[in-house]
Order: C-alpha cells, then sequence, then structure tokens
C-alpha cells in the first residue's frame, strides 16, 4: 500500500508538472504592455530570432488584434493559418526568397483573404493588410518580432503556400508573418519624412 | 512715450496670447496613452464629431504613426494630404455616399500610393493600408475618432478625388481618413471569431 501510494503520488506530481511547466516556459505576457504609440515606434521587421517557443496564448493574443481592424463594410473577409509545426514552418521557407527565415521562426500567420467574402473582388487585401499591421503591432506589444513576407501579387510564391496550406479556390494568402523572439539586434528605422506631406492640397 | 510704451505693451501681449491661445486649445495631446493592446480593441470607426478643432501638432503624431508602418522592400510608396480647410473638406465630402461624414470633420488625411515609387505595381495598396491603420490606431490613442473612406477601386470617387487634390498622374489616393473628436455613441464591435482561425492547415 505504502508503495502504490508513493507512486500515486509520483504519478500526480508528474502530471501537475507536465501541465503546469510548458505553460509557465511558454506563457510569457508581459504584465505592462507598452502604449500605443511607442509601440508604433519600436516595431521593426524581426527575422533573426531566439531558439524559444511562442504559445497559443500569445499567438491568440496576435489574432484577437488582427480581427480588430476594420474592413469595408464590416465584411471581414480574412482567415488565419496558424503555423507552429518546425517541418511546416521548413517547408513555408520554400515559398520565396523572403521567406527564408521562416525555417527558423517559432511560429507564423498567413493572412489570407476570401474574394468571395469581400465587399469588392480586391478590397479584401486592404482589410487584410490592416489586419497583418495588427498583427506586427501586437507582436512587439507583447515582446515578440515579426516581418510581413509578401506573398499575394507574387505568382509563384502564392501557388505554393495555396498548395501547401492547402487553401480553398477563392482564398489566397496575402502574405505570412513570421513570428519569434527577437534576438534584439533588429533596430526600427525613423521613416519620417516631411516632403511626403502635402497640406491642404497636393 | 509713456502712452507708446503702454501700447507697446498692448501689442506684446496680444500678439503673445494670439500665439499660445490656439496652441491651448488645440494641443489636446493626452499626457498618458493607453496601451497598445488596448487601443486596438477600443478602436472604432467614428463618423460623428464634436464641433472641435484638431491641430497640427495632433495631426503631425498620426502622420509619424502613418510612415512608422513597414513596406515592401522598404519603397515607401506613399505620399499624405492634409485636409484642415473647412471648404475642402465639403467639397470632399462629396467624392462618395460613404464619404458625407467629412463635411462635419475637424480634418482629413488622403492615404495617397505612388504607382511608380512602389516595388511592384499594386504592392503600393497593401503599403498604404498599413500605414492607415497605423494613422487609426495613433488616432484613437490620443482621443480622437477616425473612419477609412475607401477611395481607390471606386472609379468616380477615385477621378473626384484625384482632381479635387490635385494628385499626380502616378498618385492615387487609396483612402481618405476622416478626423474628429468623437461624440462617444460610437462603440467598438467584438469580431473575435475562432471559426476563422485553421491551425497548421487550412
Amino acid at each position: 500500500m505504502r508503495k502504490n501510494s508513493v507512486i500515486m503520488s509520483v504519478v500526480f506530481l508528474a502530471l501537475i508538472g507536465f501541465s503546469i511547466i510548458p505553460e509557465l516556459l511558454h506563457a510569457q505576457i508581459p504584465s505592462q504592455i507598452p502604449d500605443a504609440l511607442t509601440v508604433k515606434h519600436s516595431r521593426k521587421s524581426v527575422r533573426k530570432y531566439l531558439d524559444k517557443p511562442v504559445s497559443k496564448e500569445q499567438l491568440e493574443i496576435l489574432l484577437r488584434a488582427g480581427m480588430a481592424a476594420p474592413t469595408a463594410g464590416d465584411k471581414r473577409p480574412w482567415s488565419f493559418v496558424v503555423i507552429t509545426d518546425p517541418a511546416m514552418l521548413d517547408t513555408l521557407s520554400f515559398a520565396s526568397r523572403g521567406a527564408r527565415m521562416l525555417s527558423s521562426a517559432a511560429a507564423a500567420i498567413a493572412v489570407c483573404g476570401d474574394k468571395s467574402a469581400g465587399f469588392k473582388s480586391e478590397v479584401w487585401v486592404q482589410d487584410c493588410s490592416a489586419a497583418s499591421e495588427n498583427i506586427l503591432l501586437a507582436a512587439e506589444a507583447i515582446g515578440l518580432g515579426a516581418v510581413w513576407i509578401g506573398i499575394y501579387l507574387n505568382d509563384e510564391p502564392t501557388k505554393y503556400v495555396k498548395r501547401v496550406l492547402g487553401l480553398p479556390e477563392e482564398v489566397f494568402a496575402l502574405n505570412i508573418i513570421s513570428i519569434g523572439y527577437p534576438t534584439g539586434e533588429e533596430k526600427p528605422k525613423n521613416k519620417w519624412d516631411t516632403t511626403r506631406i502635402h497640406w491642404e492640397k497636393w
């Protein structure tokens, strides 16, 4: 009986351990999120990642931000394919020369548009671009790094991603957002340029 | 001489007054900007405004946010036409049925793309959409309300805005972002929908 209860205790503790430890390892949501303007100006394209996983909870924060974007006529013509499987990330890294970093990413989100769900044929591109920007900003906000890998408008990558992800006929990946913990090497650019501003008229 | 110095003092104080008072009236940047995730979820399309001006300083915050967005190949194929003149806002309100609120807006920013400056012919739409989302979020962050009025892809509005704003041949307005102080009536939508998420594959 004594041996049994020791075994039971070990099994019990092991079960608790296995269920809690991954959560502790993965769920690293900062308790303080920086302010919205700071995040906009600290966001940068992050292509180099630490060898550290991101959690489902973190990815859900990004997805929630994506779905908070506005869409034309409130049609929400979007879907999101979330990839965390290293083999799948590796396969996707061959979509284009600009997609190589996916092989070392912890996760990716393909932001997809449904041509049949949009308000007009190509307006989903604008809607999904706004959602993508929200995802990039949310990643920066919670201490992750991300980069927008353009897919749509590039014929071969478009076909490749459609096939690999098994997208329906009317659904296209606008981009793949590559996600991971930044190494800290990449810095934001200052792109402020007053020559691009016209007051009242061009 | 005494009379002169009194006059001089009055003129001097009036000059200070005229230069400072509008700044105090207009420059209402909150000292505390809400966090980036809160702003994403509190942003809504604001079409009803208080009769209250927005300052150049506030508009510059929005423009800075816009220019912090990522662009394909870092080409930054954007320009921004900022409109504060009530007569011009009124003229622009006739661009489309969806543009009517411009007549009561305090300001507007037409986010324009230069087809000749982009990485590929139509990729400017994605770049300018990301910039537009940054502007909408920055407006929410500093207590303003804004709405994205789609122009590009709509033939008549595209021509009308091009003519009214005097845009060069290769430059197109993706949208006009209408800006003002919100009345508080409009609330954010909860658009979270797990059926739009696919894990690993469609």
